[in-house]
């Protein structure tokens, strides 16, 4: 960390600002320039607050060089994680292809998608059972009743699934049944769920925030890991930028950047990112040519009545196009499927 | 709303789109243009969700012409409402004005400021206990200790008290103890907790997310109402914008435009916004010129040594000078005090 | 300029980069940490791009520390700047009251909004002779037969003109005929034309770019000023932001912050920022709060039928209205009318 | 264009509006749905600004239907245009490759650049002669000098040459020597420029501005071709976004969204957009399997030394094991190399 102290700052508060700083435990170290002076700080950074210091009134600035995160940092563990998730890796080469409908309907609809990506090639089965709506007069999706769905349809089908989770209270449920449990953007800082995540064991699947840096983001990671868990995959699904005819803005540099940042494997959900089909596909494509680990896809057997979220899901046919040309882009990046 | 046709769309596709519409117990009116052919769907579409018929291979865009709330809809409740918690009133011409430490620190330390600020003017007391904080390695909060100081204070000063919520597990201990029970910008969208909020009957502060529109604001209001609770207060504290100077960008355009949307009265919380505390004083005296029916301030009795976000308190003699001209402006733009 | 160096940097590395620092003219001071090296570059770091350094090999990241302009800083000229403009005074407690329609469309309309707002207390008529559009089918302006009624209307009033300058084939008659020359939020970035303005001495008004940061806004009026014009006063003007029901997002922190940093004044123009006439009440009173040095407003006699944005102006009765209550809150934040 | 009335309009209200909807030579259509009115207006609505309407105080919307663009828009010209570059063909399956250094700085430079790019499988030139910097103290470039270096390593080496041009003075000087004009993010939206460019007819490279959405970018082409030049090729460099790690955060979800509603070309430029070299190679990749008709990557022989953006720039033998993934996958997604 980085102090900057205004111009013309005193001897005397110089020497109180770094009395300030020894006191959390670190050493100083003072370089005075021509126009002003900083405050070097040496030590273990990372648990400190650089806003307790831009309070004082002699301090300009305070500048992080360190990252605030430990665990999911790739500089103290070089190597890719690899997240096994009931038998499907994710990371480390590895591509997991997750694709189903966005919301679980019935049995017999979960079953024919499943049934389907399968036989194109897809690894693990998503749906959704518990739905987040901006309108409390949208379907809210089946509950406990459409994880029990996508439980029959694995047993039958032999995919792993993974649904989100939205509260709490399911929690246990959800670690008895899922085998990836999917945290939705708009609770990926709902930090009393992530620590409750931390004393599982089930791999989570952490979906970024819609206005989430990526230092938030790994931050979020951070908690589940802190409180115990490290089966942590993070999931781009786009961001929110001032363009509307998209419904989001794919980031896709996120994966390299996260790819130097952290340890951790990227999935790429391009279905919510745009929030139209015809976007699904060049977005599966790119996102594998910059090195996802894994893909994200809805795939509706009848996208005209979908329950939610139709416009942005594939029919059956276009998701069996598209993995083949995936297929031949992992290829050429060095990917195993 | 309005249905937009691909150009030259078929006879038979329009009447097969028409019908669809229909099936969801609308009303349809065609308008043909020179160029294109728009159906118009009459009957109460708030409960539709417009990406029903955007999958269909006919539908170019279909656009909503009806807000997509009800209970908080200026349209169906002309006046203000008021919200009273424990006797202080916001809206309706009436100023809140809500001043504290942002986090509870000690029983002195809140009882120092809360003397302060009352005998200042101000009307609540703010003080969080439990603590959303980006890093698993910050500062938490006090918690249900904090809680009970807050209530210890209340019970010494006799202001009411808002504290923030961030878990269902304690939302039975708010509901009993807390006047005004805050929603934080990260819980904005919990939609599992804004549903249980809507079975307690105790005045909620419900922050804007830093990506949420309008729109979507409302939407959450609109799930503690629908949900049976309609003492809702919204809470303007900024937005997540390209400029990272300040911590966020704080839009007071949000009072004048709420104001037109919804009759639920809007706080600002400008301490929270710019992250500086030289910046309350001018947008603390912006938003009253604007219409807010209320100020959140974070006033601390010694800044430096905050535990959290001390470098956005007020000291208490800053306050005091702030309300005196806060209270000009208020009488300026009539507002009572 | 701070230069991080990677972890497990080689005393070979540090030394080399060290020289590459020296080579510019900076000294160097290094402060070794438990797990990085830092170099302090101490000299005047302003004129060198820190992106010299962050492509080498060694180096992690590269933070600036000192502001990146001179002329402008109010580090190094701490009294506010007053621009004079044909009478009419900005900054330095003076607030310019400057009003008129959006487009000149005729003598006679200029006239008798000219006069309608200069009986309300406008001290400067703003219109638009050149206007920037969108769509190259949209109405583009008089040109200069718009620019000769401003100033026939200006004869007739007595109120200085301001209006905008889009290309730098007219700037020798705009440096003839017009009291403030404005620059539009498109062309805040046109650094050729900013040079140009740097050599003639007619004040300008610098409107920030929909994207620009504080630090770029404050960059494009150092270069008018380093090419010899230092009469610059800056006007907010909204920022673009995810939020699309309004036009822009104003953000009114821009009047605190740029206080802070540079020493010019600010105007605030509400007109444009929300791009619907009854955001403009609110806002303008609440820029005036906060600190504003001027306003400018957008005044028709007949926006039903104005050939640009009539949806953001204000009918002559409306800013009699609003001026009166601005005085006011003028008077409380200590403003000279 | 629909226009929809406030609830409880009157007949002589709706009447009125619908007058002075004949009055701009349209026809309309009245909806009269259970809680509110709409006017569907017939005819071509393209050059009619929807604000017009929106200021009438029985109006509570005005939502566009058409596209407001004409030459550009894929709906009347569906077929991909080519634009053929002195030989070298963008759009319409055609891949074109454009790399060289960020600023000219020598022939020498240039000119060992330009022979390993076109030995890589390059087809275009680029470097920058003058440039775009955000401070009047950083380098702008050779200006006149450098296009004549570029023109004597055309000569030399015989690739086509791309730079940008900054200022209506040197339009004549590009147009007698440059291949392609490219118009930078900062003056997408300089209209007086674009209306000039329409004029000539050499081909121009238009890059996105930093906060313009597709239609603002496709409007600012229409300028350009409605001025009389239809040459135009779209460049995507990166928006900006609440993300800073990223210089910008590229939007590689334009490139189908363009495809739809344009027939103009769309290349993609990494080095801008990521601003760093090792974001450069997995975008460029990612933009190909998205379906760009071309690639813009800055190289550089010494980027430690480079006098402008060195950090963005790869080495000869980096774009050179780019370039061979970049074909297998170009090959994957049908492009003509």
């Amino acid at each position: 960390m980085i102090i900057v102290l205004k111009p013309h700052t005193s001897e005397e508060n110089i020497n109180r600002v770094e009395n300030l700083v020894k006191t959390r435990g670190l050493d100083t170290h003072i370089v005075r320039g021509t126009e002003m002076t900083i405050i070097g700080c040496i030590g273990d950074t990372t648990l400190i607050d650089p806003r307790l210091f831009e309070v004082d009134s002699s301090v300009d600035k305070v500048m992080h060089v360190q990252e605030p995160y430990k665990l999911a940092n790739r500089a103290f563990h070089p190597e890719d994680s690899v997240v096994d998730v009931s038998g499907v890796k994710f990371g480390g080469g590895h591509l997991g292809l997750i694709a189903g409908p966005c919301s679980v309907e019935s049995f017999e609809q979960v079953l024919e998608v499943a049934r389907a990506v399968k036989a194109s090639g897809a690894t693990m089965l998503r749906g959704g059972a518990f739905k987040p709506r901006t309108s409390p007069y949208s379907f809210q999706g089946l509950g406990l009743e459409g994880l029990d769905i996508l439980c029959a349809v694995r047993d039958e089908v032999g995919l792993p699934i993974v649904t989100e989770l939205m509260s709490p209270q399911y929690l246990d449920v959800f670690n008895e049944k899922v085998d990836l449990i999917q945290i939705g953007a708009r609770n990926m800082q709902n930090f009393d769920l992530l620590k409750q995540l931390g004393q599982i064991d089930r791999p989570i699947l952490l979906k970024r925030g819609l206005n989430a840096t990526y230092e938030e983001w790994i931050m979020s990671a951070e908690y589940i890991m802190a409180s115990g868990n490290e089966n942590v995959i993070l999931c781009e699904r786009g961001i929110r930028t001032f363009e509307t005819f998209t419904r989001n803005t794919l980031d896709l540099q996120s994966i390299p950047v996260l790819r130097k940042k952290t340890h951790l494997p990227v999935v790429v959900d391009p279905s919510h990112a745009g929030g139209k089909w015809w976007l699904v596909e060049p977005m599966a494509k790119a996102a594998v040519a910059a090195g996802a680990d894994g893909l994200m896809i809805e795939v509706h057997n009848n996208p005209e009545c979908a329950l939610c979220d139709g416009a942005q899901s594939l029919k059956p046919d276009k998701y069996d196009t598209l993995l083949q040309q995936v297929k031949q882009i992992a290829e050429v990046v060095g990917k195993v499927l």
